[in-house]
C-alpha cells in the first residue's frame, strides 16, 4: 500500500518507557520479533518475552511499509511474527506458547504444570482472542450512525469482562492465583488501553460489586507488571490511532472485520 | 427449545461402524464425553480418543434436549464437553492437545515432541478453524439466492485446502510425513465429509495437478484410519442433517454464524 493509505502517518516508533526497552533490544540476536509499537498482539509476545529474560532482538515493522527481511518469512507480512532458527512463526497465541516449550530452562514458567489447569488457560485464551477482543472494537467503533446503541455494546464487553474475571481464582491477584501466568498476559495488552473508553466514548462505566472488585485488583496487579511498564509508549502516540478506530475510519484488517460483523481476522 | 425446533428431529443414535463404537465405550468410566453422533468437532475428540486407546464413556446428548448431567457441567450445554475428574472441559481443539498432556504414557503421541514443529501445528490447527470450516460452511450454505456466486464460494474452499496442503510434508502420506499426527485428526472430521458438495452442491471440482495428488494421498490415508472408520455413521442419517445446512435452515450456532457472515462461534 502507498504513502497515501490513511494508517500509514502513524508515529513510526515506540516512546516512552518503550522506547528505552526497544534501546535495549536493538542488537542482532538470531531470535527476532518483528514487532509495531503500538500493536497489543505484539505486545502480548514481549510481555512473554520480558517476563522470562529471553534475548530477542526487536526489529520495529511499518505494517504499511514491509521490509523484505519480513516478506521473505511471511509472506501476508503480519506482526508479530517471530524468527526463530531463521524459520518463522506468527499468531501471537502460537508465539507465546511456543516461547515457554521452546525455552524451559527460562522462568517464570508461564503454563501451569498441571494439563488441566493448562487446558483452562487454553480455553480463556480463546475467550479473549473470540470474545473479550471482538467486543472491545464493537464498543471502540460504534457509531452514532450504528445498527447497535453505544450501551448496549458496552454492556455487552462489560459482560465479556465478568464471564472472565468469574473464572478467577477469587484471591488473587493474578488470574490463576498469587502468580503471574500465561492467560493474564494474554488479555494484559487489552486491559491497559480501556482508557481509549474514557477518552473517546464516554467511559466504560464499570458497575459497583464484589466481581468488578475483583475485576480492579487484577487489573490493579497486571498494570503495575515491569513487563506492562516497558512495553507501553506515550499515551500522546496511541491517541491518533484509537482516534480512527473511534470514528471507525481505521484501515487495519481488525478493524475493518469489525465492521463486518466479523471476529478477529 | 422445544420439540417445534427444525432441527430436534435428528436421527437420534450412531449407526454404521459408529454404533459399534458407541457400544463398546457405554460402561461407566471416569472419563466422560459428552458427545453428539454427526458432530465433526465431537469426533476430533473421540479420534483422539480411539487413537490413543484411552478408556473413556460415551454420552449421546440431544443438543436440542440437553441433559442436566451435562448442563451442570457446562451450562452452554455444548459438545464436546469432557467430564475429567468430575471437572468439565470444552472446546474441541482444547480436549484434543489436553488428552495428549494428560495421558503421557499413551500412544501414540499425537503432538510433536519438538517445540517448534508444535507451534506449527497449533497455527494450521487455527487455520483449519478459522479458515477452512467458515469456507466450508459458506459453501454449502450458499444459495442461489446468496450475494456470493456457488463458483466463487467453492473457488475460495478449494483454496484453504490447497494452502493447506501445501504446508504438508511432501511425501506424506500425513501432515507431517509417515506417522499420523494431532493436525491430520483435526481437520478429519470435515475431509471425510466432503461427499455432502457432490450430493448437495455439483461436485467440490477438485483441478488436476501436483498439489491435488498430495491432498488426495493425505484423503486416503487418513479416510482408511480405523479411528476414523469407527467413528462414522451411516451416510442416509447424515443426509437429512447436511440438507438443512445445504437448504441454509439449519439452526445450530455455527450454520447462524455462518449467515451471518461470521467464523465459528
Amino acid at each position: 500500500m502507498g504513502n497515501d493509505h490513511p494508517d500509514s502517518k502513524l508515529f513510526p516508533h515506540a516512546t516512552g518507557a518503550a522506547a528505552q526497552m526497544v534501546k535495549e533490544h536493538e542488537g542482532e540476536e538470531p531470535l527476532k520479533l518483528f514487532s509495531g509499537w503500538f500493536c497489543p498482539f505484539v505486545q502480548r509476545a514481549l510481555l512473554v518475552l520480558l517476563e522470562k529474560n529471553i534475548p530477542f532482538q526487536y526489529i520495529e515493522v511499518n505494517p504499511y511499509h514491509k521490509p523484505e527481511s519480513l516478506l521473505k518469512l511471511n509472506p501476508r507480512g503480519l506482526v508479530p511474527t517471530l524468527e526463530y532458527d531463521q524459520k518463522p512463526l506468527y499468531e501471537s497465541t502460537v508465539i507465546c506458547e511456543f516461547l515457554e516449550e521452546a525455552y524451559p530452562s527460562a522462568t517464570p514458567h508461564l503454563m501451569p504444570s498441571d494439563p488441566y489447569t493448562r487446558a483452562r488457560t487454553r480455553i480463556w485464551t480463546d475467550f479473549v482472542t473470540s470474545r473479550i477482543i471482538p467486543a472491545f472494537h464493537r464498543f471502540l467503533q460504534c457509531q452514532p450512525s450504528s445498527s447497535a446503541n453505544i450501551d448496549d455494546v458496552r454492556g455487552e464487553f462489560l459482560d465479556k469482562l465478568r464471564e472472565f474475571t468469574q473464572a478467577m481464582d477469587p484471591d488473587g491477584p493474578y488470574f490463576l492465583g498469587k502468580e503471574v501466568s500465561m492467560i493474564d498476559l494474554i488479555l494484559a495488552p487489552w486491559a491497559i488501553r480501556l482508557w481509549v473508553f474514557d477518552h473517546f466514548k464516554g467511559g466504560l462505566n464499570i458497575p459497583e460489586g464484589k466481581i468488578w472488585d475483583r475485576w480492579g485488583k487484577w487489573l490493579g496487579a497486571v498494570e503495575k507488571r515491569e513487563s506492562v511498564v516497558k512495553t507501553t509508549s506515550e499515551k500522546e502516540h496511541y491517541l491518533p490511532i484509537y482516534q480512527r478506530y473511534a470514528d471507525d475510519t481505521a484501515q487495519s484488517e481488525l478493524a475493518k472485520a469489525t465492521r463486518a460483523g466479523k471476529g478477529v481476522p
